[in-house]
């Protein structure tokens, strides 16, 4: 996957991944309006509104972008009818082609971790089936519980030629309260990179590890860092946009030529209607908003190069 | 709800909690195969059979325990009907008035965070509603986002009366990998020790704190440390049995009181009926088998007191 991956964002010119991550607020009054007519307000009615808008913006953007980042909390919210809708909306998005990164954040202990990883990613067994569950082509991971956390994972990859991205250095402001902390005078963070350098060593594809990271954009001293830590890694790159990140601080997190990263926005794509800057679509053509601002988000990204 | 959780301790003796964690061949056949006659081979057939398991499981043991721990990751490898399942097992745990601990371990930035606050333990608003999705009365959160990712729950703990436990000292082999390295002569689990109980400490219930934390039955002397950090902090305990942690090593995560801490079991309750010891009750028994493991669990670790 991690190959598909690379050359979706080689053939699109695009290192970028829009995160689905649809807040109720951000859609539009009149799909809300129309779901709680059809399901009332209720959880069902949340996530048919959420999954109608997750659509309208995947039928506009799958042909510009290489993948899309749903993240599992804007659904778990709605309970088991919005996790349906983050299962309906991985299955579109795969439909399209779109390589889908989910961004569950899950990690545990040993065999804990292995059934989240067969979940996600793998396939479980129910009698004398081998079923897939949510079935997305990467996972996100939180490495606290270390090695053994992550290993289920790994094995997974490899099976199924899937991938991970392993939080290193998160992009939110607190991040470095444990994240930055010295340990023999370097970082956390560092340390935990080198354990997803070494985490990934065997599990390569052509040009990069099943294992890659998560390193936030507002954070671009620590990505050159980490580059250098993990160069075969894919380091995925939250933060860009809402968050502060600019293009110009992100080309610490690419290799030379180019590859090596893929940079997330999700308010400033999937909310773009909102923006002064394209308030001229309207709310009704809140989806091709989202095409604008992704296509501008990846001419601002080709600048760097 | 840690009040709720206290005294309920208290009154029953037994400071306990039952990890529903049902792996499917933790499930005596014949409910495997009642549930796959029913739903065949499918995602819906093993949720059944898990669900089946639980709900007989809980009518043996919630006269006798004060709490249960289902482990989300057992029910997510099954996909939508896992989770629905999970959903399922939280509301008739409830309905038996046991204390429900959703072992989640949740954690993200800020915004992410208060959406899984709010599905979990809160209200999500739909329209002019507000309305619960998964509603557990404590989940446990993963802290290597540090205070933004941890913020949002206990905001939402606090309008609710519900709790969260945080990660600190977590009971697998690797969890010294990052959580035992040294920062300033002190290892990283003390550092976050010292923050549960920063973020506990306006979040108070009558004795104890909203606040509580994770750590292992497997690392008394931490325990014994960690106690002293996080005086108002109950301690949820996982590792005793199955992992190794013995009654006797679980002395110093108590306080004088005999209170502040509750162990879980999960394989060695719910599956008790396939150790040599409870084996005269079969698999067609194996509700019962639990319970005299949960009564062999409370008498052992009574014992220490």
């Amino acid at each position: 996957m991690i190959n598909k991956l690379v050359s979706k964002i080689k053939k699109m010119g695009a290192p970028v991944v829009v995160g689905l991550d649809p807040m109720l607020n951000y859609v539009p009054e009149f799909v809300q309006k129309k779901a709680f007519e059809e399901y009332g307000e209720t959880l069902e009615g949340a996530a048919e509104a959420i999954w109608q808008f997750n659509k309208a913006i995947v039928d506009q953007i799958y042909d510009i972008v290489p993948a899309v980042k749903p993240q599992i909390a804007m659904y778990e919210q709605f309970g088991v009818p919005g996790v349906a809708a983050y299962k309906k909306t991985v299955d579109y998005c795969k439909s399209k082609d779109l390589v889908v990164i989910g961004d569950v954040k899950r990690g545990d202990i040993g065999s804990t971790s292995a059934a989240y990883a067969v979940g996600h990613l793998g396939k479980v067994t129910v009698g004398s089936k081998k079923i897939t569950a949510f079935d997305e082509d990467f996972a996100t991971v939180n490495p606290y519980l270390g090695t053994d956390g992550i290993k289920p994972f790994v094995d997974v990859c490899k099976e199924e030629k899937k991938g991970i991205f392993v939080l290193v250095k998160t992009s939110n402001p607190s991040s470095g309260e444990f994240q930055d902390r010295l340990i023999d005078g370097r970082p956390l963070y560092e340390l935990v990179g080198e354990k997803v350098a070494e985490w990934g060593a065997d599990a390569m594809g052509d040009e990069y590890s099943y294992v890659g990271c998560v390193v936030g954009a507002t954070y671009p001293k620590m990505g050159e860092i980490l580059r250098k830590v993990m160069p075969k890694s894919y380091i995925l790159v939250p933060g860009y946009g809402a968050q502060g990140g600019t293009a110009a601080s992100l080309r610490p997190y690419f290799n030379e030529d180019g590859l090596g990263a893929i940079v997330n926005s999700s308010r400033g794509i999937i909310a773009a209607y909102k923006q002064e800057a394209y308030s001229k679509f309207g709310p009704e053509h809140f989806a091709e908003a989202s095409r604008a601002a992704a296509e501008a988000m990846i001419a601002d990204i080709a600048s760097i190069f």
